[in-house]
């Protein structure tokens, strides 16, 4: 439903205020970047980005209340694995061979 | 360095005593569960898997101190995570189209 590839393309349309610019960013095809945007319109309960295809300006798009409130959440969920893994990635990462000489 | 596949060759080559059948379990080449292993030996401060080739029970492999220490470690992080997560993930969940008809 929601991954790193998905949370990234909704900042992307949230900060250009683009679905096309949002996957150029991020190499993606414009064809490819609707595609994800209308699979997670479909999953939630509504759409999670808001757009208007062509007119004058080419097109707009941001997202909704219900796209922020999920992209907040997902954000929250990776600084939450981020924190309860820190010290387990710290005891494995010690093992390694070049832990020394890394930072 | 360590992901879930290898965590699960890990656990495999505990389980059975043998690289080949851990591997097969995985429907991994015996190529492949090798090389995996040698990745992981070399990247960590000392081998992970002790092994002896051939031989007339046709060798057998188990995990050395170290790399029971670093499965541990890696087990412990999955279960950190989930647990930090778990609320996160919910409340994404619960904005699902179908969170109704799912458990």
């Amino acid at each position: 439903m929601l991954g790193p590839g998905k949370a990234d393309l909704l900042d992307g349309i949230r900060r250009t205020g683009s679905i096309a610019a949002a996957g150029r960013a991020m190499s993606m095809s414009y064809k490819r970047a609707w595609s994800l945007v209308e699979e997670m319109n479909a999953a939630f309960r509504g759409p999670l980005v808001r757009s208007s295809r062509g007119g004058a300006k080419g097109g707009g798009a941001d997202l909704t209340e219900l796209g922020e409130a999920v992209l907040r959440h997902y954000r929250d969920l990776e600084d939450a694995a981020a924190s309860a893994c820190a010290d387990r990635i710290g005891a494995i990462h010690a093992l390694l061979r070049d832990a020394e000489s890394r930072d």
